[in-house]
């Protein structure tokens, strides 16, 4: 048992006082872990987009002061009443959605929209009482995604808490939470190329690159990636992109452009920019028959996805995921095991690395559009 | 060898020499079969909304005169060069679209678009030579659907030819040919609902009641009917429909009464109509997370489809399917077997029966909306 349990830990955090402005690294007090709780200490975690977007709070209902964060690997400090999966000590992987393993859609293999722990960009609180488990000075401070790995220590819902092989460099593998997942098993999980077929990839970010990565995987022999921005194709390369396509570079809609660079059409096609015109091209340019179309960009909140309904009759398919279809505690520790027998390869995603004191430079990195993913060590 | 072969044969043709004129019983010529095709001996024909379509030729090429027809069962009169699968006496269903066996869509599990076979409603001709295999007095009339059933012989190419059980009563399998197996298939082969789901299907015609009958086998447990006629729900019922949903009753869109009746949203849904609202309603009724739909109906030439991404990125699969996904020869065969093993019920779907004399009569009932198929017998 540790020393700290049951108590309330004093530790840094980075703070988010107020949109947009650079976080503050402060001392706050981290409650001990409510029923279903768990207290992790975090010793890597990451900067994803979505962090960003919420930082900037454009257009986003603004909750500050907050914590952001929420790709990240640690270690359980403490774990809360009810809670006997996980004990102290354990090597976990919090997530920013959650696996209850109760309602309808944690029991159906093909669902890992929890009911209970879907995400929740709004709630700055823990769902069990309402209430934040970080405040400084008495004041509380909001929580984000459910998990605020951008502090020493966090409290997590324990459906939100990926239990993992205690051997996986936390320092890689924490970049397994969000956005790597979520292209990875677009393409494993949903689109699920076969060997020898042909992909395309709608955006070269981070997790497009994980979509490639796993068009890589599956065997696929062509893996066209498709961005605005040719810099980007050098890095592709690395994901198994083996061609480049830059809309700029045609007059005529990109569907038509790949489906004669393909006799027909793609076999499968991975939408990641979230843009809703790259979503109807990357319907539209698989292969009549068997194409599959997989989209996992957010879009904007009015946009409309449009297409001729032949388009559909033709025997493509549509389908949507959300964190590649991956239910957090059931099959992230898998996708670990696929690090660790070098299926997988992540070293390619971290082009960054700072100190915790650092933390607004990986802000400023993200933004630039620079690099891929950021990682940041808690204990520097 | 049967006295007939490598000759012209003279039989009963109903021909149609005018857009929306009623069809004319002529004495018409049947061409001997030529290098992969077959001459069949029609025993029974039944009539589908697409022979009425392109009969009433409102929009579409007028190809006149033309022989209609394209759901039946028969028997191999006499082979062609290069025919080695069939054989005179073999009983058969002709079929509107075909599987060559060659090509990247037969060799592909997932796909029955046969680029060689593929439904083509404005040829008129055969594909091997570019010509008419029907005449009268020495002027060509045109083939509709590679099938032209309404006639005591016709020559089909040999990819448009299922083998079946030779015991079963082609009064009844020849309604396999195209509808029934389109719906059926359209819930067995591409919907898939698991036994005790929900399914939904919009639109009570011979198609949509083929859908229920193929969620009925399945075994799901609430098969929820949508259609704008309610005298259609009794019919209904004969073919697993438990519930009876009428747009015309409800002030909110549809999708949002289903996903009251059955918390959150429906498993499975087919869609029948061709509507496009109701494709879009079809597809926004089912849950996220694992709803799947189905697209059947054949949209105008102007339809969008559209819907917010959103619900297409909360795990909603939107698929289409031609002819049910069934593969014409390789998959008939075992839909006749279903019916032979009393999985899949017939009789039902057989609602009025007429002499080859009366065939304008069929055509009167599939007008007025009566019934769901009229059974042309060619001997009377």
């Amino acid at each position: 048992m540790s020393s700290t349990q049951g108590h309330v830990i004093k530790c840094k955090a980075a703070v988010s006082w107020e949109a947009g402005k650079p976080l503050v690294i402060e001392e706050v007090e981290v409650a001990p872990p409510q029923k279903m709780e768990v207290r992790l200490k975090i010793l890597f975690t990451s900067l994803c987009h979505t962090d960003v977007y919420f930082w900037e709070a454009k257009g986003q209902t603004p909750l500050f002061p907050r914590i952001f964060g929420h790709e990240a690997g640690g270690i359980v400090e403490s774990v809360g009443e009810g809670v006997t999966e996980l004990q102290p000590g354990d090597h976990v992987l919090p997530v920013f959605t959650g696996e209850c393993k109760e309602c309808r859609h944690c029991k159906s293999s093909e669902s890992n929209m929890c009911d209970l722990l879907r995400i929740n960009t709004d709630r700055g609180v823990m769902i069990g009482d309402g209430k934040t488990r970080f405040s400084k000075d008495g004041k509380p401070i909001y929580h984000f995604l459910g998990t605020s790995t951008f502090s020493e220590y966090t409290v997590v819902h324990v459906g939100c808490v990926a239990k993992i092989n205690p051997a996986a460099p936390l320092d890689k593998v924490c970049v397994l939470s969000c956005g790597i997942s979520t292209g990875l098993g677009a393409t494993l999980n949903v689109a699920k190329p076969t060997k020898g077929s042909t992909v395309a990839v709608f955006g070269l970010g981070a997790v497009g690159l994980a979509a490639a990565e796993g068009a890589r995987i599956a065997g696929a022999s062509r893996i066209i990636g498709i961005d605005l921005n040719p810099s980007r194709f050098d890095e592709a390369k690395k994901f198994g992109v083996t061609e480049f396509v830059n809309p700029k570079d045609h007059d005529k809609p990109i569907q038509q452009v790949l489906a004669e660079m393909t006799d027909g059409g793609v076999d499968r096609s991975v939408e990641c920019t979230g843009n809703v015109n790259a979503m109807i091209s990357a319907f539209e340019c698989v292969h009549d028959g068997w194409g599959v179309a997989v989209l996992v960009g957010v879009p904007n909140k009015d946009d409309a996805f449009k297409t001729h309904p032949v388009n559909v009759l033709n025997e493509r398919t549509l389908k949507g995921t959300f964190f590649g279809n991956y239910k957090p505690r059931s099959d992230i520790p898998g996708v670990v095991e696929k690090y660790m027998s070098k299926e997988l390869e992540l070293e390619k995603f971290v082009t960054h690395r700072v100190g915790f004191s650092e933390i607004n430079k990986a802000f400023e990195l993200m933004m630039k559009g620079e690099g891929l993913r950021c990682i940041i060590s808690m204990d520097s």
